[in-house]
């Protein structure tokens, strides 16, 4: 059941371990099958090089385990609340990656300080709000996504512009058209980020890029006057 | 004797070194037999190329080498009394990592600033105080030891929930249930250590983790409501 | 046609991925003919290991394609302007190097602070001016390599001695004798924006080096009167 | 002629270029048969994987050529100059390592912060002062090399005790009993360096390391009452 899907995740998942962005477990990438509402993910705390595409996880929408033994991620409600918010998304990846999970932990938001950024995203990469403490202490996974998908919806970010999240004092969401997109944001956000802060280390009153340079470089490889690339 | 013990602790020593933790001979791992109240250890000054199973050193908690031609770890005596004070450890761990012994240099605590560190350590990696010029003349690497374990009794640290230690102007003490894992604690306070110094660039002000989401984390994947991994 | 050319390029824009300067599809080299006024360049967003040298884009100095079914590199319009106003080279890559691209978005030259950076330049890398929101919608790919060109014109800089330059709140051109050569300054370029990095960290008022120093390493290279290496 | 100790020299400018401290042709590494007054050295310009131990150059004491048709390596005058002020040292390098070079850019020398770099030296690694404008135009190699004997001289430093020296705005030479302990006393320089500088930008009021914590670590690895290793 969703072979297919299974052999996307798992290799989105080696992915991500080879990009060195999920040392030892601390990361897992998903992908959904919106027509049957269900996601395939990593199991839990299984190491990288032990994995195959079988042992990967099928859940429903609430979570429950459809065809395993093993157990799921422990950050898949927090996956799920992602792709029932971003109706246009395919792909979900979590990391702990070195760079932007410092940005997480100092509470600050990724600026776009180049065209490097503008590539990627449409503007900086939020931090959301911090969990209150009943947030964390009851559905604690799921309240993570609620907090990233709110944040969205309130300040009217465009998910499928911006395909990235820091969530505080923890690390890094991202997500894409499909589980290797999802990946491929991932590595991105976490080049972006390392060259943000030497950034900020060398010139610590400096302005985001020019909007029209924003514009310029993200339209130049997203929508439907992208020329970047060797076109459909 | 203890050939089990001796292949254990020579694979930690080889993942220590595998993990870049240990350049040139800088770093040891040891395991510890508590009903023969027995340790093995890493012979002292041997590259770890060099190494094999047989060359591991075997001393009694005097630190008496027990069946070998080659001196101990220089750093055995530190080991002993991490080992006669944390009753529930069994392998131990000394570095020179760049990033924790920075903090270590700098005199400094790794502060819990993120959930990367609440899944490892409940609480900051603390850094013990200096030792006294009349505590390095005479018995310096057994001192060493005794000011780690007196500052975890000191101020009420429980070792099995805080599994490392930085010795000022020094490097990194760490351990575990086994040796191995005392290896992955190594590895994972360097992560946290390189994490927690961009944290503080970015935002020198930033306050640790909040205690309830401390708690969430570390309990997450710690004792008896432990729901990470695939369980028991 | 140009295979000779094509074969260049195509192994210079291999060792500019392998030098790790180029991830994803984010850099490019091209190579030029002046004879025939005809310039090869990498295929717009194909991933390094796709590439072949059959792949390689032949451009006029309009940017017009004359043999190839791929789109050219984006960037190519910037590398033409390289090579119309600066006669004596025949290589230009363009990076977003980490270290390099965080002096452009940080809007700051890299300064010649020591013997690294002069016997590769013989002064700082500028950081040309920001383009305007005009320049940008208007032929932005062409005007980017006009801002750089006005900036040597207008401040008498020899683009023979100073092999590259920083585009604000982008990245990195440089230039050589040879698309090899230029993928080599691209890579000194990077280890000496780093190490400038790091002089800034370390004593932020400190001048740049001495004049008379920068001659000596400049022209212990470069120029007639070089004694560095084999000799020809 | 002095196959031996070509094969040395051969032997430690790979180990030099391996440990990732010399890219493309920035460092060298030589030695000296002290009997013969003979230096063997790296050719200049030649790139690592193109030598072998036949390329291996040897000169007198004054620089002289005695059976190459290659020219030595460009700062041959300077290793002379160590070898001729400091007589127990058998080999010595150079090298533009990342972090140590930043300090010598910064005109800072690295102070001895931690028992890691007072198991490699006993003290700070000293920051020459900068060449006179004449010094540098007449005969600069070799008032190099001056320039660093008489630092060592002047302030009464020992060269054996401290095997590295930071020439202001260029980089590094180390020496030791034997080309490869050279070779090793670079690498330790360099990390030594980058902990140097995370410690201070940790802590920028911290103070050396007690003086008695670098007797007791120095002493423990070198001379008579050494006890680290396996003894002779």
């Amino acid at each position: 059941m969703l072979e297919k899907l299974k052999k996307q995740v798992y290799e989105s998942n080696m992915k991500l371990s080879e990009y060195g962005l999920a040392p030892f477990t601390w990361g897992n990438a998903s992908g959904v099958d919106r027509e049957k509402q269900l996601i395939v993910i990593k199991p839990s705390g299984v190491p990288y090089p032990e994995l195959s595409w079988e042992k990967m996880v099928t859940v429903d929408f609430n979570g429950n385990v459809i065809d395993s033994d093993y157990n799921p991620s422990s950050d898949t409600l927090t996956h799920i609340e992602l792709y029932k918010a971003f109706p246009n998304i395919a792909g979900a990846v979590h990391t702990h990656s070195k760079y932007a999970t410092s940005f997480a932990q100092a509470g600050k938001a990724i600026p776009a300080f180049g065209t490097t950024h503008a590539d990627f995203a449409y503007g900086e990469i939020p931090c959301a709000r911090k969990l209150t403490e009943e947030e964390i202490n009851g559905g604690y996974e799921k309240n993570t996504g609620l907090v990233i998908t709110e944040h969205f919806k309130n300040y009217r970010i465009d998910p499928d512009a911006i395909p990235g999240v820091l969530v505080h004092s923890h690390g890094v969401f991202t997500w894409g058209e499909s589980p290797m997109k999802a990946v491929i944001n991932a590595a991105t956000l976490e080049i972006v980020a390392e060259m943000a802060m030497n950034t900020i280390m060398l010139n610590s009153s400096i302005e985001p890029i020019d909007s029209y340079l924003l514009d310029k470089h993200y339209y130049r490889k997203h929508g439907k006057n992208a020329y970047y690339g060797q076109g459909k």
